[in-house]
């Protein structure tokens, strides 16, 4: 099975388009875990434990464990979630973008070493910056499109030929780089307006969309901006909001409440 | 001593624009070295110490030590570096590009853990994702501008207002983020007229030119169309070229020889 049809099969199996990102910030671990890399080990495996029968998908932050030194916790959290709860799309947020031969490496990095079944890509280094890792065929990427920061518009909105760039980015990954292997497309919950615009331009092409939660974005507008035409299309990702419910014994069962509540939202808003 | 200064230091007591890139292939190292890790460690080590009178600048592309699991090895490269050439400048090459709180972690990363003076990283998410690298003063970026890869045109070539959104992104960062902290850009050896383009843009801000050796850019056209008005203000690198200039038991000559005839061709086409 690729991406596309292994996000299908999720999306059914949990009627959840909700993703949890693990983005473990050791200051932020409960306390009576201890603050040291097995603290933050169990702080993921637990929350994924807590957390897999509410989600289509989880999204490790690869930037956390590399400040920390801690790639072999993220190795073992990654071949947990594939043990344990094959059926989650395993999505790793790298942000990869290099020339051919360097993309190869990264490749092997987000799918041979960590295991997963997509990794979050830059446009910026065009077609063969991406091939190495479409050459996976039972893999695909989240093509960066339109992001959930405040700056992302400094480029990503300029005018290109009477329409912005990230919408020139996104039709040119529906058209050419998705007819390599299975693609979708990162567009922040910040932007519902230009969500839509995204969505009208790629048919029923996977959206990956960060920015609810902590970042602000409306769970309705992004509902209804960027549901596919079966009603699912998006992995909507929540990081910190969950991870952080409660900062206090019951770190667990808020996590966890959280995640269903942002679950429930996200289904009520697609019953609308 | 910021980047600025630390590279026109290095320009001026080297006389040097080269830089060797450190991208280790566990399958292209001489084969008694061994082909495990410690073979990795000592091939990049002692091409360090054969080649830093000779050059401005190391570049380890990260990729190739996150495909072999190979961290711990980078980290010690890199403090190697750092101890017994201390004026060489570091460059990670990891093209990094998020979020502000992620690429907080990833500056942690460059900065903190391998001690680089400089990252590369991608403009496509704007001012803030650029930011928490300028944050630490003493350190700088690279910022993707024109790559030597042949799909950069894909989006780096598109019209924007009257020039190629290349442009756009070298003027913005010469005028705006080069105020926050000491920039410079990438711009590839294999388009010697656009390089051109770019300097002529930005003044005597400081490029890392990859893409000749094995990716064929010419020397001299790269020298002439990309020297500051010192003569210098290039990181030129080379990696493959180099590293493998002889598979056999003469590794090590043949690299310090490549090394200093790219750096004798680079001097020399300065001077005509």
């Amino acid at each position: 099975m690729g991406l596309h049809d292994r996000l299908r099969a999720a999306w059914h199996r949990t009627d959840s388009m909700l993703c949890v990102g693990l983005d473990p910030d050791a200051a932020r671990v409960p306390p009576h875990l201890g603050n040291d890399l097995a603290a933050v080990e169990t702080f993921c495996r637990e929350i994924v434990d807590a957390t897999a029968d509410v989600v289509c998908a989880f999204k490790p932050q690869i930037a956390y464990f590399h400040a920390l030194g801690a790639e072999a916790v993220l190795e073992r959290i990654c071949a947990h979630i594939r043990d344990r709860h094959p059926d989650a799309v395993l999505i790793l947020d790298a942000k990869r973008g290099d020339i051919g031969p360097t993309a190869a490496q990264y490749a092997v990095e987000a799918f041979d070493r960590y295991g997963a079944d997509a990794v979050t890509v830059n446009p910026y280094l065009g077609t063969d910056s991406v091939e190495p890792f479409l050459a996976h065929r039972d893999r695909g990427v989240f093509v960066l499109c339109r992001t959930s920061n405040p700056g992302s518009g400094d480029f990503q909105s300029l005018d290109v030929g009477g329409e912005p760039l990230y919408l020139h980015v996104a039709r040119r990954v529906a058209r050419e780089w998705n007819e390599l292997g299975d693609c979708g497309l990162v567009v922040g919950a910040t932007y519902p307006g230009e969500l839509g615009l995204v969505r009208a331009a790629v048919g029923d092409l996977p959206l990956l969309v960060p920015g609810i939660g902590a970042q602000g974005g409306d769970v309705a507008a992004t509902v209804a901006a960027g549901a596919d035409s079966q009603g699912h299309g998006m992995v909507i990702n929540s990081s910190r909001a969950i991870l952080y419910a409660s900062g206090g014994a019951d770190w667990l069962d808020a996590a966890r409440a959280a995640a269903v509540a942002t679950r429930d939202e996200i289904r009520a808003a697609g019953r609308r």
